[in-house]
């Protein structure tokens, strides 16, 4: 795996090679072997079930993670923010989709560079849009370059959030986008039901799909009757992309979180019709205070996202499990999980090592400005590389 | 306020002198009009109740508002990690506090050349330790320097956090300091609640206080027994820090939020005897998407903490109240707050800016990597400078 080192603060330049034991806490970490079997398992889905892969870098915003994804046959990349889509462009990735809509004229100048970037390499950007102004401000900000930009109506197929309704709006738009300047390319639609990646069981996730594949065929077939036939619908993320891809509408995935995994997902009731993806992100954290009933540890908010739950402890062979309560934003609050054990001895000691498993990938990793990749396992294992994120939401 | 901006990108050094209408999206602004007033409010506070005010730079992790802090009064800065030690000093402060626990060894080095640093140009570095394992590792540390530490020991309260028990367990953790290395000097106690600080009623911060206060006075009451009285305890939070002014045990104060505020402290009912603060932090965010019932906008948890609740929506005269709805890392869901009016007229227009108050000050800066300060108000003010952050937790 290559990445840059130039820009690396030396601490982190001196870590490559040495043993899993001398990252400093709290740090995130990425066990690549696991990460390889993941990638490998999504590659050969995808494969197997004849659709585009496009994972979404918005969870790992890291150019040497989505080379590996594109080495392993991925079509290209979704990004979330045009900085992400930057960083990405600027380490050689040709092919991006910034799957989200952007209406700031600055941010649509950026776009319109890139996108002109990308064509004077032979490479091609493409964007969303749900609406008349976005398509009004994308063309206007277009105008500065000779290139053009893929264009993906999103259609809001049950989340709620962006995404024009589906129907006759969705026709309504296709067309606005058809008819408006030869910058801009229709190249389909975007359906993405965020809601649905989180539900535990595969049956509620596979109900909701199924009633969010019928309202987007139903927008198909009215697109195709108006002779405006998508050629590509893309979506779908790592909770429910076998049900996608069975679907025969999609013809590209866009997961994201299966790469690094993380509580909630592992949270999920597996769907046997997808492959097993193992966790392979974690916050390497330390004791730093111990009482009569707990061990503090150095992870708190500022080392992990909550928006999905706390983190869980990684269970160590012959450990005692731990229970992570909320310690504010630097600090863990550890407990044993078993309270037939006796308390006292199930805490582990002053500077001890602990793992955890964040609750959600996307916004762990936003939070540090670098990834550290081991090899060989958490316990025994190295230093492979050190890599940049490319954090924040500009 | 001064800050070097060399290390600035480009776009933001552009922005300084330009109208807050040209800051795009989503972005950390400070109203720094508000902040100096709540700077004020808080030295005037500490001055009339003849205690040392040392405010937690956990907060905004700048060294340019540290400076401003110490312009106003304030004996030093409170950090929380040896980095936001470092940025401060590095920017030219000479008195800080590390109010945290530091087990790791590379980190305990880094905090020995930060306190040679300081006393070879008269500062003055202190830590907080609440084990003796802390102690035996901090001194070996010291031993590759030739300068000493003020350590504090840090008592548990009542949070049930860090902290070494109260009463006889403390005593004999200051005993052993007292007897360790010469090069750590016992410098009194590190008392905080952080649990009382968001108790909503005056009466109950109040109580939770007074119990804290009780358990603290008895500890130094065996402390001056043993001939180990502290000699100085510092404490307390933007919550309470009138309860522990008032006390009489506490000479030093470490409120942070009162700086900047957040959604979650102005929820909290006034207690008359503190200064009203008012919120100076806010998420510029825009709308990017509208639907029949809910406008979107480009800020999620990648922009806000989130573990003290979704931010509010800043009212701005004339225009419907809004509710903030979870849209996930980078949006978030508008609806109007007050349903007797039309839903769709209430709704804000695609581009059109919207102000967030973030739930929690803290972790909201360390999402970000700059703030971009701002005077003359969020509409019609101009940009005075930005400021970078001291990110991350290492």
């Amino acid at each position: 795996m290559k990445s840059s080192l130039d820009s690396l603060p030396d601490a982190l330049r001196g870590l490559i090679g040495q043993g899993v034991e001398a990252i400093d806490t709290p740090a995130l970490v990425v066990d690549l072997d696991v990460t390889m079997r993941n990638m490998q398992r999504m590659a050969e889905f995808a494969a197997k079930h004849r659709v585009r892969l496009r994972p979404h870098a918005k969870m790992h915003k890291s150019a040497a993670f989505a080379k590996l994804q594109l080495q392993a046959g991925a079509t290209g990349l979704c990004t979330q923010t045009v900085a992400e889509a930057e960083a990405l462009v600027a380490a050689g990735v040709n092919d991006v989709f910034i799957s989200n809509e952007v209406l700031s004229v600055p941010k649509l100048r950026r776009v319109a560079a890139l996108a002109h970037q990308l064509k004077q390499r032979g490479g091609q950007l493409a964007i969303a849009v749900d609406s008349e102004l976005g398509l009004d401000r994308l063309a206007q900000a277009m105008q500065l370059t000779r290139a053009s930009i893929d264009v993906f109506v999103e259609v809001d197929i049950g989340q709620g959030r962006c995404g024009v309704a589906p129907g006759e709006p969705a026709v309504a738009l296709v067309r606005q986008l058809t008819q408006r300047s030869s910058s801009l390319r229709y190249a389909g639609l975007h359906a993405y039901h965020g809601g649905a990646q989180h539900l535990r069981t595969p049956q509620a996730r596979r109900r909701t799909i199924v009633q969010a594949a019928a309202l987007l065929d139903d927008t198909r077939r009215q697109l195709a009757a108006a002779d405006l036939a998508p050629p590509l619908i893309t979506g779908a993320g790592t909770g429910t992309f076998a049900i996608e891809a069975a679907s025969g509408l999609w013809g590209e995935l866009q997961p994201g979180s299966y790469l690094f995994m993380d509580a909630d997902y592992l949270a999920n009731e597996r769907d046997t019709a997808q492959p097993q993806f193992e966790p392979a992100l974690f916050v390497k954290s330390q004791i730093v205070s111990v009482g009569a009933d707990r061990a503090v540890c150095d992870a708190g908010h500022k080392s992990h996202a909550i928006d999905s739950g706390l983190p869980q402890v990684l269970p160590l062979p012959g450990q005692p499990r731990l229970a992570f309560a909320n310690g504010g934003d630097e600090h863990g609050i550890l407990r044993p999980l078993d309270t037939d054990d006796g308390v006292l001895s199930a805490l582990p000691a002053l500077g001890e090592t602990v793992w955890l498993i964040p609750g959600h990938c996307d916004p762990t990793v936003n939070l540090h400005d670098h990834l550290i990749v081991v090899r060989g396992g958490l316990i025994g294992g190295q230093v492979e590389t050190v890599v940049p994120v490319a954090r924040g939401t500009w």
